[in-house]
């Protein structure tokens, strides 16, 4: 049977790694997990106690199309006590994660052929996202010196329909200050480029607040999850800002692509928010785990990185180490037993020199990984034994 | 900001009269909800304590893109139960409602332009989402002699690149025998077309059971749901069935699109598989609701209708009594207190003279809900007062 152009998309190498890793756990060996991208934790004890309760006199049929409306309201309360913003609750749209939102974003604001920039390194999903949807992704490819992040002047002659931002950003952690920020925003704005500022990993957050760009324009997209700092991956629950004007379009889309975000998870979400404690506890671990990788990676021959303002992730430039990461990534799993992510799935270029390290599990797993990945870099003579 | 062209897709009219309904409610009146599409029972009891049991233990985080392993070798072992197939767990992908695998099929299988048939009257995201995804839905104006399901003759000279149909269809409740449905998935591999069958309503048949698109040919997609029959709407889980040949394609999009479906959804639907008794039991009130339908609508002036085969809805043809079914439905909502689905949102062209009646709620209301109706239309002359 037939298949589509646009379904030809690129597969994603981590996981080759991550079934490698399954592979090796089945055969007895010992894996330390630092590829995964989410929390080791569950949800919040409230957030499941809330859906226990629920579940059992409620029939949680469909919701609206929108999501709950106190969902809304407290979401919209949360960019007061971030961000000190008063946003109008309407303009809150709840979506199956982030994933259900950028769908909804790209549709509602581009065109088959319209070209859409995003910064690589940068999440894989972007660019298969926007090509399933018969878009065309536009690579930014971002300097060291700029931390990963795009800049204005990247965009020039790019003839760009949008551009997607990511602040704390995956893989590289770093993020866009209030004047970095706002200097993209204006660049787009300038080629009437609509703006989209994925704020996933906001609150995962180690020096300073990250800023949204709600704080600087009411105009553009804002995607957010509780997937990270909420720790309900597999609950596929996310929300969105959009402006005033654009609910009803997106209104109209939900309803029908999607019907409405899965109830179950958006009851969970609502007493997620009140869960400030446990969320804490999570935040002081990573927090910790930063500190360990910060230390360890470097004393492990893993010395070029940028210090990551925000996520769990750190990102390594080994090009002097390796030209094919995929291989080191395979080298690292057999030898050390640390599952680790190859740089290729963020940025097809210069992807082959880079390596991610993910920290969102245990912080005994961390040291352990740490003492491996070191033992491993010595006895390769990528690392000083002294430093053990 | 910008807005793309896809995004200006129809709005449901039948919002409308849910939202005239919950005015009506909050003004303090008593309505009977005989406009919705979803069961009013929650998940069966045993899928929501497996639920339980497992958020208490487990962290849910993402599962892989394609499903839980045992969540696709249930389902295949439903294939059996069901139509005495042997089906590879490996084809069965679990999706985000039945919506998900929309998007999925879709994407996997048309790119921008491409054409693809479906029947009128229909499920209105059907041509919504086909809009969305820049593609080109085919209205197939259905005949009531062919009980409202097209026939191979429409296809001709339609240069489609797929064909959609459903059986049980909504809002007809029609079926297409093995004959019917095998014509039409010959008509389409006549054109190059991939044919895709919806079969989210198997499962609430009345007189025989529906016929699989599996059971005639392996090159089709096939969709389904445990919203209906499964009666977890808000869940937002589903399944669909492809071509060996197919599932790496749709791994990679729906990792990309979707991530996972949700997690606390697959373990609740698992469980809900095993819940046969009170499956059963929803399925005994649908029964005895249809048999209600089928007696009192016709006493009530509604007489142009075709015995649903299955599904919960009674499709009814009032164009001897209006052409405006939009208002005709939002008299009956003021005067009955009985809310109506107008057939517009199903078919654009005809359903100004077709209303959509559910009886997927309590007897009690469907008992209640027939009474009025026949008050209604009595005191309109449009139906005789001996039948009362």
């Amino acid at each position: 049977m037939r298949n589509s152009t646009r379904s030809q998309i690129d597969p994603f190498i981590v996981m080759d790694v991550m079934e490698a890793a399954r592979r090796a756990e089945a055969a007895g060996r010992d894996i330390i997990h630092m590829e995964v991208g989410q929390p080791g934790t569950s949800a919040p004890e409230g957030a499941r106690a809330a859906l226990a309760r629920t579940m059992a006199t409620e029939p949680m049929g469909y919701t609206v199309a929108l999501g709950l409306p106190a969902l809304r309201a407290r979401i919209a309360q949360l960019y007061g006590d971030w961000y000190n913003l008063d946003l109008n609750p309407e303009r809150v749209v709840i979506t199956p994660g982030s994933s259900g939102a950028f769908i909804l974003a790209f549709t509602a604001l581009f065109d088959a052929g319209d070209r859409v920039g995003i910064g690589a390194p940068g999440y894989p999903s972007y660019r298969q996202i926007l090509r399933a949807l018969d878009l065309v992704p536009v690579d930014i490819e971002t300097a060291a010196e700029n931390r990963l992040q795009p800049v204005p002047g990247d965009l020039q002659g790019q003839d760009l329909q949008g551009l997607l931002v990511a602040s704390p950003a995956n893989p590289s952690g770093t993020m866009l200050d209030r004047a970095a920020l706002g200097g993209l925003i204006a660049a787009a704005e300038g080629q009437g480029a609509a703006f989209i500022s994925d704020e996933i990993y906001h609150g995962i957050e180690y020096e300073r607040r990250a800023v949204s760009a709600l704080e600087i324009t009411d105009d553009c997209y804002v995607i957010n999850s509780f997937s990270k700092y909420f720790s309900m991956t597999g609950w596929r629950i996310g929300w969105m800002v959009v402006p005033e004007d654009h609910v009803r379009v997106i209104e109209r889309l939900a309803q029908n692509l999607f019907i409405c975000p899965p109830h179950v998870s958006q009851v969970a979400a609502l007493a997620a928010m009140d869960c400030s404690e446990e969320l804490e506890a999570n935040m002081a671990v990573y927090r910790r785990n930063r500190a360990l990788m910060l230390e360890g990676l470097p004393k492990a021959g893993f010395d070029r990185i940028a210090p990551p303002d925000g996520a769990f992730y750190v990102y390594a430039d080994v090009s002097h180490l390796t030209q094919d990461s995929r291989a080191f990534a395979a080298e690292i799993l057999e030898h050390a037993g640390v599952a680790v992510t190859p740089g290729l799935d963020f940025d097809p270029l210069r992807g082959a020199g880079t390596l991610r390290f993910s920290y969102a599990r245990a912080t005994a797993d961390i040291e352990e990984g740490l003492t491996r990945l070191r033992q491993f870099m010595v006895s390769r003579g990528m690392a000083r034994a002294q430093d053990i």
